[in-house]
């Protein structure tokens, strides 16, 4: 790898790098530039100026708008992303994590830019990425890709393993972890729960009221199936340290669902539906199982002793570490690079 | 004047341009490129696919989003904005109707952009003028202005003198035309006209709804205050040939004032509010009167036999004419290009 290459890191400016709480897309941006300038990467980070980084920041904008209501945040967004692509020939490659909206200047600059997309948030954005299809981009998962567009990697979140001390033993208890909605399918888990007769836990942000009145609050009884809200990283270990298996049976195709790596890191078994992503992050039989539906996972409990616990950790290590992402990044500059030279030949 | 220059005019995609009732910006940008057509510029006009234009058109949104409801405005906004940008080098000079988002890819291309600033939306946009306040700017009244931004000329709105003919007697009646909104005043029109003993007939459309509900229809009698709705300029004609004069007391500071030209054109004195570029568009004591409030506008009214109503019209050729707007612009785009061209050297 050249370590001398200058890098742009393009980061939202929702919330501040890296976020307080939430903000999934900053708190990728910076992980990876602190990954790149361990390595002797010179990382220039675009961010809020109340971000925290080892690399350079440039900063136009305060606070995030998420965070700071005073902010603007389609004002914020035109002075932010034309910044990096104002600054474009001090860098050898842009990194956005700005989604399609920073590829509209992409064409204006010599400067390579390479697009991680966190997620299509919605079938009306798809032509801005086709318009655009033949930038760099990288997908966090095999499952989440458009066709037709250039990707070099995949690339899967890396998560900090030093986070979730390895627990050999674990607990009884089912867990379910992340936010409150249809899409994770919490209904789903309380049914695996009921048919399994084992406890289960639900921890996360409520954000579909509604969807929690109505089909998860009835079942809380405060014993076998109980809700203690969002935690943080403390939280997410005790809930692991009791966990006979973590349940996440999500409704609809998961981008790429961190927690999963998280739990596995632990030592925690993962019951997941086989819903994009998931067969990625989890190899079925190996870290957890893969169930088409609540019928099948509650099934797949019963064999959750046969799996290896040292392996989970070791998977998440070698597949979603954090390392393992900033080197995978590398590559992904060098694809675009070696790409780029080839053109000016 | 060079008339081989090639010049872009990115016009907003909100609606057609020329807009089929509303679209302000749109209308301004339409007429501009006819003009420029017709004084032999070679023109392309950026607008959405089925806008008409004598120029050629650049198109890659179907249908404005406000017409359109499926066109996502910021996916429509990001796809048709780089567009001008990206074909920079085909044009000498960029006249953008675009509001702030398009000075955010102006630095990334040599062509010089001209930028109308059709009205600053809120002072959070601020920021992104202040930003680019070295690129070139027109404001379209004196009044309408932001210090230290580089403005090369202030240019009127102009307008087609063949749909207003002069009118050389009037009626008795006082007239409103515009938006049904506190900004526009027409509870101070009623009040004047109650003062006055004349009728009143208000016309426009009804934009807030509480306003017009508690403030407007409690005085409607049909007889001495009368509401029609919105009117086409067919129907703007006919309230003109029986106008004694119009009233517009404004409660902010107006931008332009487009009716109170039309108004001159038919022949018809304006009574307005001194506020925002109404000083301007009103030549007091020529054209119609100012007044600094209803009280004033009310004695005014006795004044009103004292109006020329032809030289009402002859200012508003004069001054306010799509041909006199078009040759405005020619003048601001050579000091533009002469500003470029010392840069240069």
């Amino acid at each position: 790898m050249d370590h001398g290459k200058r890098v742009a890191i393009l980061s939202p400016v929702a919330w501040r790098t890296p976020p307080r709480q939430y903000g999934a897309w900053e708190t990728v941006a910076g992980n990876v530039a602190e990954g790149l300038v361990a390595r002797g990467w010179d990382v220039t980070l675009f961010a809020s100026a109340d971000s925290i980084t080892s690399a350079r920041l440039h900063a136009v904008i305060e606070r995030g708008y998420e965070e700071d209501r005073s902010v603007d945040p389609k004002v914020a967004e035109y002075l932010h992303i034309p910044e990096v692509f104002e600054h474009a020939a001090e860098f050898d490659i842009i990194h956005s994590h700005y989604d399609f909206m920073a590829l509209a200047y992409s064409r204006l600059v010599k400067t390579p830019v390479l697009t991680t997309i966190h997620g299509f948030s919605s079938p009306q954005i798809l032509p801005v990425y086709r318009k655009y299809r033949d930038s760099y981009f990288v997908s966090i998962s095999n499952s989440d890709r458009l066709a037709g567009l250039n990707y070099v990697a995949t690339v899967y979140n890396g998560i900090d393993l030093s986070l979730y001390p390895f627990n050999a033993r674990g607990g009884e208890d089912l867990i379910f972890l992340g936010r409150i909605h249809p899409d994770k399918g919490v209904h789903l888990a309380i049914d695996v729960a009921r048919r399994s007769g084992r406890k289960l836990v639900i921890a996360g942000l409520v954000q579909d009221k509604a969807y929690f009145e109505e089909q998860i609050k009835p079942h809380l009884d405060g014993r076998k199936i109980s809700f203690i809200g969002p935690v943080d990283v403390a939280g997410k270990n005790e809930l692991f340290a009791r966990a006979y298996a973590l349940l996440h049976l999500n409704t609809i195709p998961e981008r790429f669902g961190l927690v999963l790596a998280e739990a596995n890191a632990a030592g925690v078994p993962v019951i997941a539906m086989d819903l994009g992503s998931c067969r990625e992050v989890i190899a079925d039989g190996v870290t957890g199982f893969l169930a088409r539906d609540a019928v099948e996972a509650a099934m797949r409990l019963d064999m959750v002793p046969r799996i290896d616990r040292a392996a989970c950790r070791r998977r998440v290590r070698e597949c979603f570490s954090m390392e393992t992402m900033v080197e995978h990044y590398e590559r992904a500059y060098a694809t675009v690079l070696e790409s780029e030279a080839k053109k000016v030949v």
